[in-house]
């Protein structure tokens, strides 16, 4: 099966907004065993819409299309997929209901120009949805094309209570058995996962996705007989895991600070961080999951000398005889935290994200992470590569991969 | 001129890369003034990218390529180049010195392997990058193809080495004259912007832009001669910042964070943050800012009753009394790290960003943000729409803002 996203919209083109939606519709499509094999990104003009609407439908079996069903005049996606077909566009008079009560529902005032969102192609199927714009389905012949609204919430939605039912129905329909699962890697390059994984059974699909700082791996069994898939993509699944053992950190949506979060919680640990260098970032994306308050106790952001000492306890005296970029700083910062939040675990990052500030004896990029726990205080040098963004990113992920190896027994300097 | 894009590789198609090289182009294209019509994303299979360049060739004038260039199997971007305008692939050899001048400069190993860079399509030209990865240069009759690396720093380099350059003589070579402005607006809807905008001068292209929580206006103006395309821009760019007033924020590269910070810098000021709900990100955006540490001193997350306690002097009393999430608790700590930091302004945080932890009284999105200065502390209450995410996001951005119109001396509540 050929799969194609088109998604419609100035801002895409312009690069004013990631295209957070394709991304969406690929990983449900992925989820299900088939693959994306093209995204196109169009900017509002009807012409341009048509266009890649008939390119698509010579190609492709499914198409996916986001962006253009509002009600303002520059939405004019129900219009171009009328053209692209030769359909009429007609009321809807169902989905203007499910409009009409939406509207009531949210205390919203239904005005003329709302209306033309349930005008869509004749025969076309609407796709309701429980928060907020509809999105319709219209077949041609063999051939299904999805269009969903802009909002990526709004398509997160259909993709669940729509697509995703659509694909299963017609991937089981069909002959093939499709499995697939998505594996998280820190820590080596992709070459040096290779290397690592290298000759490695031939019976499934392996495919590299880099993602900074990370590496994942898609890992596709295909076959006819689900259970022969299924334990083929898992002997795979466990020779790939004992293989890359500590560097492997997750599967599917799992995410690093998500992992080192539901350790913290298994553990009934807490933790509080001291943050220099990555400036926030490693409290942002610890918050970042639900749930985090039950072991998350605080974070301190200490750019300021100052408020290394204060906030703490970095005697004037150690900075000014160490510098606050060096070992004995972090080392500081991390007890310091941890000590007076009263966490079991407390991380620190001292360093240089650049561009400017770095020295000869300490360059941009020069980043000390520490780890301090009731028995110990470990600190770690490293020397990151890349912009000011990219360094703190670097540094934030350590330091949660650094939680991670700790919770589960395994040091920073250990190798699988 | 028409210009697509296409960018080459698995990771994004499967959507694990936000597609950062397709916005770095779109920017660049536009800040010359011409536009993006199309982006194409494809895997590494040499047909989809022989296919995609055939069609590309067919509609557009320039096309921009990225990814698939580098060392390993996968890269078959050349090849598939030199299929797609039936060249052959020769070795370029000042090409292959570039390369094995850079491996000596930065101390790698030259392998075999990393000599089929250097292969590229019979009257190429190479685009030599100081930072990495070259490019090339491919032209058609009339067309131009520019191939550029995958990675976004490189990317970067390229655009400015060899792209900008290659359009304005492009464009100033044409008869059309070109001048664009972007600007960068925080506060109303986007049909909230259409009506203040409502009338305003139809000798310009105005786009609407949504980069959540922002919209983003792009003005275009064309003509023959330079000077009056300019004054034109400008006439409509000022016409714009009066009707806008205190939401414009920004023009061109200009973020939030980095507008506060230039205020504060300008002011002689200093900030101190202290954040509940948004975990941290404030104190990330503000550091994202190289500089920044000549105004930021300290940042607290204070996800605990005790760190609001112990770190920002909130007294359990008041906890008790008010709860958490309260005018009075967000008033306290935006004192609190105010006084404790020294700093001229103190910002502080605290609500619900979900999806759980709502009550009927205090609901998923509320939350409370104060700015404490010298004489005033002024705290709002705000109910913010989306997951936790987007209510992190939300609040972040506000928070920034407040401290912008409090620097210009527009308060929260004043309209322009």
């Amino acid at each position: 099966m050929r799969v194609e996203i088109i998604t419609i919209g100035n801002e895409v083109i312009s690069g004013h907004t990631a295209d957070t939606n394709a991304a969406l519709l690929s990983h449900a499509v992925f989820s299900q065993g088939a693959e994306i094999t093209r995204v196109v990104s169009v900017g509002d003009e009807v012409e341009t819409i048509v266009e890649a609407l008939h390119e698509a439908i010579a190609r492709a079996d499914l198409i996916l299309v986001t962006g253009g069903l509002g009600p303002t005049p520059d939405d004019r996606t129900a219009e171009a997929a009328a053209r692209a077909l030769g359909k009429k566009l007609t009321l809807h008079k169902e989905y203007l209901e499910i409009l009409k009560e939406r509207f009531r529902k949210w205390h919203l005032t239904f005005t003329p120009s709302d209306e033309k969102v349930a005008y869509i192609p004749e025969g076309a199927v609407p796709l309701p949805n429980p928060v907020g714009m509809c999105g319709f389905r219209l077949d041609e012949g063999s051939k299904n094309i999805f269009f969903f609204p802009g909002v990526p919430r709004e398509v997160k939605e259909l993709v669940q209570e729509a697509l995703i039912p659509f694909l299963r129905a017609k991937i089981r329909g069909g002959k093939e058995i499709v499995r697939s699962a998505l594996l998280k890697v820190f820590g080596p390059t992709e070459s040096g996962i290779k290397e690592i994984l290298h000759g490695i059974q031939d019976d499934i699909e392996l495919a590299y996705l880099p993602s900074f700082p990370e590496i994942h791996l898609r890992v596709v069994a295909r076959g006819v007989e689900a259970k022969e898939v299924e334990a083929r993509l898992k002997r795979c699944e466990d020779e790939i895991a004992e293989r890359l053992g500590v560097y492997l950190f997750g599967t599917g949506d799992e995410v690093m600070e998500g992992v080192a979060g539901r350790l913290l919680r298994e553990k009934k640990s807490t933790i509080a961080v001291a943050e220099s260098c990555t400036g926030g970032l490693i409290a942002h994306r610890i918050t970042e999951v639900s749930g985090s308050s039950a072991y998350f106790l605080q974070g301190v952001v200490a750019y300021s000398n100052q408020a290394k000492e204060q906030l703490l306890g970095v005697s004037q005296s150690t900075l000014e005889r160490f510098g606050p970029v060096s070992k004995e700083i972090a080392h500081h910062m991390a007890q310091g935290v941890r000590e007076g939040s009263g966490a079991t675990l407390g991380v620190a990052t001292t360093g240089i994200a650049g561009p400017k500030g770095g020295t000869s004896i300490t360059p941009v990029g020069r980043v000390f992470i520490a780890l301090a726990a009731e028995d110990m205080v470990e600190v770690k040098k490293y020397d990151f590569f890349g912009d000011r963004h990219q360094v703190k990113l670097m540094a934030s992920e350590v330091a949660l991969d650094r939680v991670r190896r700790y919770l589960i027994g395994q040091s920073a300097y250990s190798k699988p």
